[in-house]
């Protein structure tokens, strides 16, 4: 066995820590997986003096001097966010390391790049931790499942929504009682856009996208829908077809084209709140777990399960790819990157087909109902199923879809909103899974 | 781009031809995939007049001729069995060749030898179709999971055997008629004995072993009970503690020793009928699916979930292979074989910590529950839960213990067995998953 690899770490919060720990507790086993043992070069971090677990001549303020180091030969990056994140991921490629990171934000916005980086250099870039925490899903999607078609993954990739419309369908309250709950838990945080608003599970879902249908999907390219708009109202409709509201992460590959002049296949990819059946594998995905559920040709139906985030989880992925990348480095190979070749269009998600759950105050007239389906034949949309309950002035029609363009359905919506005998859209939802 | 890859097929049943058409459909992507075409350069079946659908040209019964010719690189191995599977199999790596199996018996009872003579030669050795179909687990186990510690792996591995338990549980029927009823309907095999007996999960059980901690573990090394002696009283008694019967793989890791002189880490896999409360995620885990629950130390609990069996879903898990070894062969390494370093001891049922559930007729006298609790004690067994049913000459006692050895359940079963108060034990079944 040859001297340790040394391994710079970059940021030391939740994850950082657990890695740190991890590091230490399992050196002995880490170095039997490894082929030689692996040591910590350096911690880099802004405020040192946070940080009085770290022997003090780990920690250093200057990130870039030490992934350039020559005695580096692992740079491990949980720092987040796109800068100086990317400079020094960059920095590190340009110095012959191989970077572990758990950094959705900027692998969804700058993967291809930063994979061409390290491709020049030939070194690794993996990212297991960066979607759903501690569950194995990117290398099997890139590697187990490389001699398969997948055709879909539907997700469930972030803990804090989920979390939040888990307390929603238990208690009946609204989305800000049960933010205002996941925020005193700790399960949201201060600011919780990111989260809310679906930014981080369309991260996730471009990374996602990339490696199953073998293109290239950055942040940009994912439909994003939060779940700040979904009441308390959509939660109690979705019981009552036998549906659960949760916010899934899709990413499809829809066969031909909206454009008859370029009739390929391409790929969907979307963040939104929907109604699925209670008997869905991932309808009993609760609290802050994550779950993925992937479609292939050959393989079926599968799912993989586990949490989602949380420093020690996290640490887990970035370990397995920390051991991955230190074998590579002491066989002299290279781990293969995403390959783009496919390089599918994205469908815009007008054009992506989904379906609706529609609920609709309506006086209860002669003549309502077939108004109300004249409107959606109109826009070219068909009703799978139909219930009208009350009487009088308080009817209410519950309406299903079958599957339609996105904008050919929401345009269908405002048209009902403009009917005299509609009193009230009082929930719109699209619903994924019916079969 | 270089010229094609070309591989040997060794066998052509279900799984084999679903193998050599995906190749053939997905000829394109997997060349684009791995960097090189791949070709099928023989496909060697002991009938060839069975095989009308494949080139005549392609059909040999010379096997070992096959696989050592030089224009071979590659070796698909999906004979099934011990041999000629093994003798292939090490002429392929003695030739040069990396093999990619699906054969669970070979590799359960042969595993450390092939993989030091795949190493020998500097080849691969992939065989992820042979736990648990397309669903990705022993690459997770071996790769994403390998910076941390895991603890305990509970599978559903086999499909009959789901499958029965599963009819069983839906329709009250005992073992022998819905053994029937799958035989009918072609889940289960004229000679069921490899499933029903367990000894199909008895293999997956020991390769999962041995990836998980790093230790050679055979087939023989599996404490191993099937499913026949498993009673619609049995199932009818689960269902009353709020529990399902499943037919589970368990892998675990034990602190300590029985051997005080000993006290290190052991390993304990074992195949047995268990009760799981309906509540576990496995619980729903129904019909011909499997489902893989992983417990690691940092990442927490994970599952894997998917079709377990199959022509299409096994040739998936092959051909994920096929690309990982066929990237290997052209970037000039190999994949690093599993690692038996920890080489930690396997202990015996006997010592091995379990719970029972226990059902008695016994007669409803002052006294009866004293002394049935008295037996349990003497042999060291603490009891969870216990519950009396029915009253005078038909009153029931039913009881959940605390984790013991197996050996002092066992005892303790037989003890009851003899005492006048117990006129009959009516249902004992292993526990798992109770908190």
């Amino acid at each position: 066995m040859n001297g340790p690899l040394k391994v710079a770490l970059l940021g030391c919060g939740t994850v950082g820590s657990a890695v740190l720990r991890l590091l230490q507790e399992q050196s002995d086993d880490l170095a039997a997986r490894i082929g030689r043992p692996v040591e910590v070069a350096g911690v880099a971090v802004r405020r040192p003096q946070h940080h009085p677990d770290v022997p003090a001549e780990l920690l250093t303020t200057d990130a870039h001097a030490l992934v350039t180091r020559d005695d580096v030969d692992l740079v491990v990056e949980v720092i987040g966010g796109i800068e100086p994140a990317r400079s020094l991921m960059l920095a590190a490629f340009e110095a012959g390391k191989s970077v572990v990171s758990a950094n959705k934000a900027l692998l969804a916005e700058d993967g291809v790049a930063l994979h061409a980086a390290a491709a020049k250099s030939g070194v690794d870039l993996y990212y297991e931790a960066a979607v759903a925490g501690a569950i194995p899903i990117l290398r099997p999607l890139r590697e187990s499942l490389a001699g398969d078609q997948l055709s879909r993954i539907v997700g469930i990739v972030n803990g804090t929504t989920n979390y939040i419309l888990s307390r929603m369908a238990e208690t009946g309250a609204g989305f800000g009682e049960a933010l205002a709950e996941a925020t005193d838990l700790g399960y949201a945080e201060a600011d919780p856009t990111a989260d809310v608003d679906g930014f981080d599970a369309a991260a996730k879902a471009a990374i996602l996208a990339s490696l199953a249908f073998h293109t290239p999907v950055s942040a940009g390219d994912v439909h994003r829908e939060g779940i700040s708009t979904v009441t308390a109202s959509d939660v109690a409709r979705a019981a009552e077809i036998g549906c659960t509201v949760k916010l899934l992460a899709i990413c499809e590959r829809v066969s031909g084209s909206a454009d008859a002049d370029a009739p390929v296949d391409s790929v969907a990819v979307r963040v939104h709140p929907a109604m699925i059946p209670t008997s869905h594998p991932l309808a009993s995905v609760g609290g802050a777990f994550n779950a993925v559920f992937v479609e292939a040709e050959a393989a079926g139906q599968l799912m993989f399960y586990g949490q989602g985030a949380g420093g020690e989880p996290t640490a887990s992925a970035v370990l397995g790819d920390l051991v991955a990348v230190a074998r590579n480095r002491v066989t002299g190979a290279a781990g293969q990157g995403p390959s783009g070749y496919a390089d599918l269009t994205v469908r815009p998600m007008a054009e992506t087909p989904t379906r609706y759950h529609v609920s609709l105050d309506v006086a209860d007239k002669p003549g309502v109902l077939a108004a109300v389906a004249q409107e959606f034949a109109q826009h070219g949309v068909s009703i799978s199923t139909v219930r009208q309950t009350g009487h009088g002035e308080a009817a209410t029609l519950v309406l299903v879809t079958h599957s339609a363009p996105d904008a050919a359905l929401s345009a269908t919506i405002d048209a009902l909103r403009e009917m005299p005998a509609v009193r009230g859209v009082t929930s719109v939802l699209r619903v994924e899974g019916l079969s």
